[in-house]
């Protein structure tokens, strides 16, 4: 790599997508990207791991259309006002012949499910209903793009939940957070906090929106899985309801939940890559084993033969390769260590005569000999390992990025270190809104709203760094994406 | 079931959608229609199925924009004029702002992938280059819709691939058969027959189009993965060339291949559905095991904890339920069988106390008593029965479809029968087509090609069966959905 991760995030971020072939810019619609193999393979086993864990949790996947009639999309006030801006319209089929109705490209599916909601949920004997899909959804952002971080077409998974009580839907979205922990900190590595945004940071047609928040190297935040109470300003308008014990008509209370598997993607690479490339944790590798024949024309048969044997006697369990193109040996292993490979075997006529081979870790510098008869068992252990150093390290920087300040001035001077600053606020409803465009104007960041785990009071006395009205809340300001 | 799958297959087959909620009509999008958890819980595993198998190949998975520029459309000549007419347009966005250019919502994604095709191949070395996607294409179809058969959505992969040579491309050409072979025939249990299509009949671009025909039980034709070779048709306007040994410029031979999974489904449910509902092989069932228990309340608490036991020792290796509703043991028996879980365990006091079960096969009348210790084992081997005796079952069906005929008349009678009959044909090359237009308006039948496994050879002295010149094909023709 030309560019370090920590001095220049965002060149390095533009190498590692063109040499890695992770994405390619140059398709030739504004804001869409073509995502290529090496990113797909491990986004598709991101969408294994969570659908997984989503259908664990009792969620479904359906299906539903990609295009949703404009008159759909009108039935949610606030919800239309906040998308309609970034709708793309599909208004015409064949040679120019027009459609009855102007049908939108999906944006989110709200307005697509409610509708069959209403003809499902007849009494309680269908409640709750948790469904998701996975799929992709097109905003037109105006926002300048950047592959995986924010684009015009974007893959995600949407749950789309509906229950006969409040308190029902309340727990669904302290479910959802805890899904987030579970496969994107546990699994995928990355850590975060989850936040309550304020008011009018909210998803459009929501209750209360609540998100996860990580970091990039630069110190700028990007928003990750979020999840709505919905309440019941959607089920109204879309008359999704049911007949309670005393045959009395009532809406659902709805959520959902949007976990965006390219964004998290995005996250996944910059939050565990290094100045020699990718790192990935063992389970989402595209490749989890490189093996590198290293030969002379004289043993090239017993060390290619040998190469096979290991390959057939680990296939079953791992994704892995030989590499036998015609690079040197110091080619492949730069190439494959800036590809994120985790675990790398060197096969040459010393590991054939002595039944073993060299084995490389990317997470570390050393090699080490290991016994063939030992090599299943390696593996099994240390690409668990590697997970969970990568972890450990993602968890160590992001702790280090929190700060605080109870003046204007320290916020400023904290939010040119980057990460998060925790002030003293007056309020996340509505009227704290002024306070927050000031400190936005003043200091480029965010309110990202209140923790959600509630693991921090304010002082007693503690006003608001903007306004010096009495504080409510301790917020996090940070700079985004 | 209130209808009878070989007396009245249309109304069984919309009932079936209804009852076992694998589909829902009622989208108010004319030929969209919603994909229920039931069906799409199959879906995912055939696309996981087919995704493995093109993946062993050396395929590789890519997500490529839904969107296509109407100039990339408009590349290659025959292309556009055949799939033009059904294009769905994105012409606006926001609140009505027109697009710099119109956007095909892919109906097919050939113009959308060369493109980039052209930027990523250089040289030898770049080739073969094999990529697929799964996604879902638009087509503004105007033949009557019907869910899975046919809808202006719907859901496949796409194989798209590029070789040096004329010959490589004939070779894959060969493998895709091979592949639809191993996979819808073997793991889905569909029998087809391949056929190179007439002239009349390829793909919008191919030299070549090479197609597979099942049957519905009406006796109606169904196209299931068709392969095309598209020779140069393609790499000439949208340059994708390399430089060959000697430095000179060649363009690339390509082909692609698309299973329709969404309409393999329909197959799948209508070849092994029988009267009492759904049957699947056992890989593919939502639910494999579905254990009922059956107490009093003075032995709930027993039947359901060895309900639960049993559970949790087998729910490592199969997706099974526990059904506790509030049924009666002989509905849940007619739900589930209509549903098609292929394996059924009811546990009362009688099983609990002698450490046994019952276990009744979807495939199967009789019921059996099975000792706890031994279930796991018998639960592996009638899985792996129960597919091959539905594969067994179609071929069976299949192969008892196949007529003969020479004459007109007994074409019209014989195609009355429903299924494919033989007939000898003057021409698949355009000089046909007439003949093929004739045979159509009096007898409704299609002609759908020369078998590709070249197993039957003409009579000596076969004349068309149409314009009584020499023939030179044994055709198949065929009503067709």
């Amino acid at each position: 790599m030309d560019n370090k991760k920590n001095e220049n995030f965002s060149e390095w971020y533009t190498e590692i997508l063109q040499k890695a072939e992770l994405a390619d810019i140059r398709y030739n619609v504004k804001g869409f990207v073509v995502f290529r193999p090496w990113s797909v393979l491990t986004m598709e086993r991101m969408y294994d791991i969570y659908e997984k864990e989503l259908q664990n949790k009792g969620h479904k996947p359906a299906w539903f259309p990609i295009l949703i009639p404009e008159s759909n999309f009108n039935l949610e006030a606030s919800h239309v006002e906040g998308f309609k801006p970034e709708v793309f319209w599909v208004t015409e089929h064949g040679n120019g012949e027009k459609l009855e109705e102007k049908l939108a490209l999906r944006p989110t599916s709200e307005t697509a499910m409610y509708k069959m909601y209403s003809l499902w949920i007849q009494g309680l004997v269908d409640l709750p209903l948790k469904i998701y899909q996975r799929g992709s959804v097109y905003r037109h952002e105006t926002k300048a793009t950047r592959p995986f971080i924010r684009g015009r077409e974007f893959y995600w998974i949407e749950a789309h939940n509906c229950f006969a009580t409040e308190k029902e839907a309340k727990a669904q979205v302290k479910e959802d957070m805890q899904t987030t922990e579970e496969v994107m900190h546990q699994e995928f590595c990355i850590p975060f906090i989850g936040f309550q945004r304020p008011e009018w940071d909210k998803f459009a047609g929501s209750v209360n929106t609540y998100a996860a928040d990580t970091l990039m190297p630069d110190g700028k935040v990007i928003q990750q899985p979020s999840t709505h109470l919905l309440g019941q300003h959607f089920s109204k308008p879309f008359d999704v309801s049911f007949q309670d014990e005393k045959g009395e008509k009532q809406y659902v209370w709805q959520t959902c939940y949007g976990p965006a598997i390219s964004r998290m993607y995005a996250s996944l690479i910059s939050v565990l890559g290094d100045d020699k490339g990718l790192r990935f944790p063992f389970d989402l590798a595209p490749i989890q084993v490189i093996i590198i024949p290293i030969y002379k024309e004289e043993n090239k048969r017993d060390v290619l033969k040998y190469c096979n044997k290991i390959k057939k006697s680990l296939s079953n369990n791992y994704r892995l390769e030989i590499d036998d193109s015609k690079n040197t040996p110091g080619f492949k292993f730069n190439e494959w260590e800036m590809k994120g490979v985790p675990i790398r075997l060197e096969v040459g006529g010393r590991e054939v005569e002595n039944n073993q081979v060299t084995v490389s870790l990317r997470t570390s510098k050393e090699k080490q000999t290991i016994k063939l008869i030992k090599l299943k068992k390696f593996i099994r252990i240390n690409g668990r390992e590697i997970t969970e150093q990568l972890r450990k390290e993602a968890d160590i920087n992001f702790t280090n990025t929190v700060h605080h300040a109870k003046t204007m001035e320290n916020l400023k001077k904290a939010l040119r270190k980057g990460g998060f600053v925790k002030v003293p606020f007056c309020s996340i409803k509505m009227k704290g809104k002024d306070c927050a465009d000031h400190i936005k104007a003043e200091t480029g960041g965010d309110i990202r709203g209140i923790r959600v785990d509630g693991k921090e009071k304010l002082v007693e006395g503690d006003v608001c760094i903007f306004c010096g009205k009495p504080a409510k809340h301790l917020v996090y300001v940070a700079r985004q994406y």
